[in-house]
């Protein structure tokens, strides 16, 4: 039976001090480093053991991955990464304290920006340092792809190439996946595996740090989906 | 110019210990991992940037990449993984403590077992626990390429393969690539970059946490090769 698990990354500094972070590449926290090794360890104590691993190319997602490999001691599994994977832009918004950002707008506005599914944030200018045209990690990506601030629906078109063109395969050879990425991206996962409706995906949550589980039918639909928690 | 990086993972476990290690996949040391972030920093100082990473399936070179893309900022990389840059096997030396087998075989049997080209150690028989052949990690690997116990010269060929038809493609697009290895599976790539003889490529010594530095042709035929280290 083909199985997918996606792991939302733990805390991140940028969690902590209640900004917006979308694709800046702020590093875990201390608390977020032992949410990925709890991690780890409930899926090794749960038996998983995995086929291929996907993650973000931002290292929230990168070292939660390594750590959760680490407690798995399957370090040799090879890890593809893809921006695809990477947590919604965020726009303009990247890098603004969230509390200040209700100040200036009021709370209807900021819960609009993180709730709707198609509202998109204030866009990046092309000139901004935060433009991510103009790093490293993305300099052999098609420019044009690479967004300036997205809504959810955004996020979840660029997230589905991943699963149909890279994850599918995997599973369709009865492979076992890890996914390592972000709320929002794997929110574009859960919406395609299960049809769920533009609504419904805004409200579903996935707890950071709590692999959600998969399971799927030998054509790849939607069968089963649990948290794993020691709870 | 293409250019291509070799390391060796740092100190593990069983270096320190003084025992065979070969396929064995015991951790680094806190000293090992000391030396894998010097060397990130040196690559990071020396203005060093790559377009992919490899390295052996066996942690201690994972474990030192990590390290490596982490004090570089450039944990975007994504990294294959083979089992064919792994350390050379050592048959049923693994696990054993050098000094005792010294005692038990002589001196001049160790180092044969060690400085020679062509001489493999015992073989491990096909039922020992420590037969890679019936480990998780290796399970989609054609068993008859899995080895029992290999001379130099058995690694050196298992591990062209890896640059013929993984680095070389790479190098071939003016790309630069970062290999973290084991001492004699980059003895490997070192003697077909170099056209070296059986005999100097015993001789010729890589150390640990030290990035080598190939600079080839356009025709990856070999230009100069350097040691970046702080001295």
């Amino acid at each position: 039976m083909p199985q997918l698990v996606m792991l939302r990354h733990g805390e991140s500094v940028w969690n902590l001090e209640g900004r917006f972070t979308g694709w800046t590449d702020v590093p875990l926290t201390d608390r977020g480093k032992h949410e990925a090794r709890d991690a780890g360890r409930i899926l090794q104590r749960n038996g998983f053991s995995f086929d291929s691993a996907f993650c973000s190319v931002l290292k929230r997602a990168v070292e939660t991955l390594n750590i959760v490999l680490e407690e798995m001691d399957c370090q040799w599994l090879s890890v593809a990464k893809s921006w695809r994977l990477n947590e919604r832009h965020y726009g303009a918004l990247q890098g603004e304290y969230k509390e200040k950002k209700i100040r200036e707008v009021g709370e209807e506005q900021v819960r609009r920006w993180r709730r709707s599914y198609d509202e998109r944030p204030p866009l990046l200018s092309a000139s901004d340092s935060r433009n991510a045209r103009l790093e490293f990690a993305y300099r052999s990506i098609d420019p044009s792809l690479i967004p300036l601030g997205e809504s959810l629906q955004d996020t979840v078109s660029r997230v589905i190439p991943v699963l149909r063109e890279l994850i599918e395969p995997e599973l369709l050879q009865g492979r076992s996946v890890l996914v390592v990425a972000h709320g929002n991206s794997l929110r574009g996962l859960v919406k395609y595996l299960m049809g769920m409706t533009d609504k419904d995906v805004v409200r579903f949550e996935i707890a950071t740090g709590v692999p959600l589980v998969f399971d799927l039918k030998d054509d790849l639909t939607y069968r089963t989906h649990r948290f794993l928690s020691e709870k």
